[in-house]
């Protein structure tokens, strides 16, 4: 079954929002084998509105359109929804009762601007929003159903989780099965190459490669209906190709990856950073129940707070200067001592715009990781802008984290 | 003058990456006076290509489309171009010579798969990619031009920036000014009330609210081609309303107004985190520059790393608890004395998903700020889930930073 996805919205349009609405929507329909194939970015006008619906009717049975309900100004879906199913709109005492309701259990003030959100077409069905103001909507038009829902991600998701998923569940019947494989330190031309026999021998599976700041994905999708391979083979045919570049699948990421083997291995961790400021630490504690081996981690930008905070011996970065392999071992020794922790991973480079000295290019990285018995130190060149940089120095250095840990199990 | 951005892919679609091709491009044109009317998303598809760009004519004079001009099997945006401008396909030895030298500058063994990236189609003008080996291309149609470009984004922008902004200077002529006003603090149906009268008496200026977990933010559009107040003296008005609730204009974030201040006003700060988990120390660490200011962060996430490394009192964390006004102030304290900074930060408290105690529930913060001679703590209470949780601590604890400073000067 296909779908496709309108964005309503100004904002949308002038690059001042991601339309990541599309994104969980795209995702939220897997488990149903709904593809989506269309994805359009209206703006906050009733013709482009109207003529969006009708076009997204050649693309796909079911149509989810999101923003534009909110009480403001600005907000003209409902209207242009109305017009186009050819509905009047009536005002709903319930709805108005459920609304008033929502401010009093938040105890917030209700504001009159709200009354506006009861008002709604009558031929549609009202989905309730469980978390804001603006009611959903769905429309039949012949085979088809039309679902409007707020452009806030929090009350769209749950309107989706709530609500229209159990219609969905009557509609999807041969599933698309997809597995997302994570490959981190060959370019795309690189990973294509290594694995383009494997594609042509494997014709009847769908294989994109799609570059991203964390490395390459390889997206498979397969079709129940058909008679294939199934995913777990295809998934180990191509660790057999490109064996410890592959990092992860699905939803993990390296920070899941390592949580899961430090809390297996009952291994500790602490962290100091210089050049990505705090991005590492971030990302470990992303992961709930990282307090269970993530220590402490400290940003070291100075040379005195690598030396009064680490240990690092002044000599060291006189001689070697702050970004070296030495003074990466050092500040990995360093942390971990100090938090008495199982490792100590490190990072010290030059994240850019500036900093560049003779030999040490903005870009360049060196990665610490100590264990008790053994520490090593790590060289990376990369260079994009700051932002992108501190990015890819994390992944890097927790890419090798990662690969330490295989050896040290 | 009207656009149209086409952007190419089945994993856009999938949900596996998000569109920033598509922010960025929107962004792109604003200097140019060139609005965006429609962002359409379709699959590596002949059809839906063709379809897309026979629809863009109708909305746009300059069309965009990016994606599937790699060198691999599910890259067709080529063939469907040459096709839809009815053009031959032919090879190009000059570009495979620019290819080549790509990978010799790069120190990167040539891939006979890129051999593929020479061939184009004979109609189009080549726009030569500096960072990779996709050419774009440029097509004429009656009076319309249509641009291609590769997904990547680094590519695209380079394209953009180098050799496309040179015809879009020919293209605009009445601007499109532009101001973005953004405040933490009030959601958004808040804000609409304060502002709506504002908002009637300007009726002549475009406004959008856009709520984001950085707050709302509020578009300003203004055409200067009509006799209209100018932005300044808008933006003024709405700070006449909306007072200390605004914390910057357009691209400015907490941490580059924080910044700023801290720059103007030759302070140091370091920080300490506990359930920030280090974002606070990355995202004023990702400022150029920040080692002028930023002196030092540590994430201390269990209570004997609080003990250790801050000097808080173990009585302190028996009496209140680790999450508390008390615990925060001493984090505050301790950072601000160990590291000899101006300003102290700290954070305590529970992102979830567990944690909860009696009386603290998930998503309580306390945030510390001190000064030599002040030391404040602050409350906030707020649940989502745990990523969203720690950007918006970070926002708030940010946010009361900026208001002291705005005190201290």
């Amino acid at each position: 079954m296909n779908s496709v996805i309108i964005s309503i919205g100004n904002e949308l349009l002038s690059g001042n929002v991601a339309n990541t609405n599309a994104i969980f929507i795209s995702n939220f329909l897997k488990k149903y084998g709904i593809s989506v194939k269309q994805i359009l970015i209206v703006p906050d006008e009733e013709e482009s509105i109207l003529d969006a619906l009708s076009k997204a009717e050649n693309y796909g049975s079911v149509i989810f359109v999101t923003g534009g309900l909110g009480p403001t100004h600005d907000d003209i879906t409902k209207k242009s929804a109305a017009k186009y199913f050819k509905s009047d709109i009536k005002f709903h005492p319930d709805v108005l009762d459920r609304i008033k309701q929502f401010f009093i259990d938040r105890k917030i003030k209700f504001s009159n601007t709200n009354n506006e959100q009861a008002l709604l077409p009558e031929k549609c069905n009202i989905i309730p929003n469980a978390n804001g103001t603006a009611q959903g909507m769905c429309f039949k038009k012949e085979n088809k159903s039309f679902y409007f829902m707020p452009g806030v991600p929090f009350e769209m998701k749950k309107m989706m989780h709530d609500s229209i998923s159990k219609d969905l569940d009557n509609f999807g019947k041969s599933k698309i099965q997809e597995k997302l494989i994570r490959t981190f330190g060959l370019p795309e031309s690189e990973v294509y190459s290594q694995i383009k026999a494997w594609i042509k021998k494997n014709n009847d599976i769908g294989v994109s490669l799609l570059p991203t700041l964390d490395g390459v994905d390889i997206q498979l999708y397969t079709d129940q209906s058909q008679d294939q391979k199934d995913l777990k083979t295809l998934c180990m045919e191509l660790e057999g190709i490109l064996g410890e570049k592959i990092y992860g699948f699905d939803n993990e990421n390296l920070e899941t990856v390592i949580a899961n083997t430090l809390i297996d291995s009952k291994l500790t961790i602490s962290v100091a950073e210089s050049c990505t400021g705090g991005l590492i630490s971030n990302r470990l504690t992303d992961i709930p129940g990282s307090s269970g081996y993530f220590l402490s981690g400290i940003v070291t930008y100075s040379n005195k707070s690598k030396i009064n905070f680490l240990d690092v011996n002044p000599k060291t970065i006189q001689s070697f200067g702050a970004v070296s392999h030495e003074t990466a071992k050092e500040m990995a020794v360093g942390i971990r001592k100090k938090n008495n922790s199982n490792i100590g991973l490190s990072t010290t480079g030059i994240a850019g715009p500036t900093g560049e000295t003779v030999g040490k290019p903005i870009g360049t990285l060196f990665v610490g990781i100590s264990f008790a018995n053994t520490t090593n130190s790590y060289k990376f060149i990369y260079n994009r802008n700051r932002l992108i940089n501190k990015r890819i120095f994390s992944q890097f250095a927790l890419n090798r984290l990662r690969l330490e840990l295989q050896k040290h199990e």
